[in-house]
């Protein structure tokens, strides 16, 4: 990998999409950028900036190549960037006929894809013999909107081979974002999953008229359910502390914002689930995380009691009030 | 101890004593209650709360008897509950001529007793005879305000003692307070103070424009720092990450409402410390924690490069902004 010489592609057009293209401007002449859609193509060529999301951030379209087609793209790039849905990912790459297993990936997904709970590493690696070590992995604690005030931010950079991550920090890293390296691909990746599932926990005490005294003691058993859940699943030396793990859940459970938490709030303040999703006009990744770490746990049978009650809520019916009051009493 | 008929006492007329009072009546009949000025005392008198502090929770004063007279009051009771900043601590003890060696204490306080550096219980040791095994200490997290409204909030009660904290912990808990038992009591106290240490950090942060990412970050270093410090002070084996350390924190440094995150936050702006301490019209305990355990930690010399950045714009007139870009890059 030469990060002068590459050529850089963004998969995706959301918000996380747009602050990676706006990151990797900083360190790259020109990238390349898929966007599914024309239309958003076509009105972001002429304002100059994502028309959907972080619109004051305002790009040199000059430096961009659009693509609409992604046998095109990769065929065009050695190194990209996923920053889309891990819904969405097997759609996306359902129609792929150029061979990805000599591209460096650098994935900015959350989540896993549900279909096969697989990390989307492991994905990739199934799907698209991508070997592990030409991947790494993105995490927060990051708010993309903060990335377009250029507040400073700091980014974990995980994978399996330690020259390929120190380049993958290399293209992101800027005066606003600096970059840690990490070894723990599976760790940072399940805990970048559980914090959604979390954040949904968090939003059903909101909804359910818990408080601050409350959400802190929440978050902090939950920190020790994700430290249990990684440690069985992938049994490495690692500090939960650290921001990619720590500094991540915080950023979201105590976001207003954070998709997950609103979604949980709906559901504690007795909206069903299809009213909630139907309301927000989208889907919470921790909605499916939730079934995901639930299938993969029967292996583990770790004690994840605030993922579990999540689970039962969202997928068997079970009463939010009458859940949390169960809950509670695991928490002390 | 006998909680059926030791008679307890509050000391302090501040919310948090005031809530600990809402607390205890629910579990014992009478309570004895020191406020030091006789006219707050005829004011929670008439209207059956106190007029300073959650006025909305009303008391049946008919279960109260009010002291004024430090010496009375302790003379009239078997168990002390301490709730005064930690600051007023060595006033309000001062012309006390009855003997606290015989007497059950149970620390409220937060904070350090500046002037030697000392615990509340290494001062009540070391200046009034008070055995540790006779002592325990309540750590949250939690606000009052919460209290107040009967939110579900989870206290440790930490001692040496296992069977005097069990005693402890019944005498506070209820419905909507739950209990857990710790035998750490130098590492709850001394992270509670460093949590409002980090509160003005977090604050100053705030005030010179980091946003939330960056809050992110802070935060999971600051426990990190926290961990290293406690267990240099007081080496057994503690999970930090628990609600009596972890929760604790995340309580007051996520919160608005802080009086250290406000006092950090206008340093952040440009105020002074003696402007800032005028303007809020009270001081923050962090700003004495912050002058404690920089002098603590000279003997220690553990790595605590946040605690030491709020140290030296407080103490050392250093510029907040160079001093946190300073800070930023430890961060990584």
């Amino acid at each position: 990998m030469n990060i002068k010489t590459d050529k850089v592609a963004v998969i995706g057009s959301g918000s996380w999409a747009t602050a990676i293209a706006k990151i990797l401007l900083e360190n790259v002449g020109e990238i390349n950028w898929f966007i599914r859609k024309e239309e958003t193509i076509e009105a972001f060529q002429k304002y100059s900036h994502n028309p959907r999301y972080l619109r004051d951030v305002e790009f040199d379209t000059s430096r961009i190549t659009f693509y609409s087609d992604i046998n095109k793209i990769t065929d065009e790039s050695d190194i990209l960037v996923l920053a889309i849905p891990s819904a969405f990912l097997p759609v996306i790459l359902e129609g792929l006929k150029t061979d990805l297993s000599d591209k460096y990936i650098l994935s900015g997904i959350k989540g896993i894809v549900s279909e096969e709970n697989l990390l989307v590493v492991e994905y990739l690696n199934k799907h698209f013999s991508v070997p592990f070590d030409m991947m790494g992995v993105i995490t927060g604690p990051c708010h993309a909107e903060e990335v377009a005030l250029e507040k400073l931010s700091y980014l974990t950079i995980a994978g399996t081979d330690d020259e390929r991550i120190e380049k993958f920090a290399q293209l992101v890293q800027s005066e606003y974002i600096f970059t840690t390296l990490s070894d723990d691909i599976w760790g940072t990746e399940y805990s970048s999953v559980l914090k959604n599932v979390v954040s949904i926990a968090a939003g059903i005490a909101h909804g359910l008229r818990y408080g601050d005294n409350f959400h802190a003691v929440l978050i902090s058993r939950a920190i020790q359910e994700i430290k249990r859940f990684v440690d069985a699943v992938h049994p490495i030396n690692r500090d939960i502390k650290s921001p990619a793990y720590l500094g991540d859940l915080l950023v979201t459970a105590y976001s207003q914002f954070s998709r997950n938490r609103m979604f949980g709030t709906m559901i504690g303040k007795g909206y069903s689930v299809k009213a909630a999703q139907w309301e927000m006009n989208m889907i919470a990744e921790g909605y499916y995380g939730a079934a995901s770490i639930h299938k993969i746990n029967q292996k583990y049978k770790v004690d994840m009691p605030i993922s579990e009650t999540v689970y039962e809520i969202l997928y068997e019916g079970a009463s939010c009030k009458k859940t949390f009051e169960k809950l509670t009493t695991k928490l002390a």
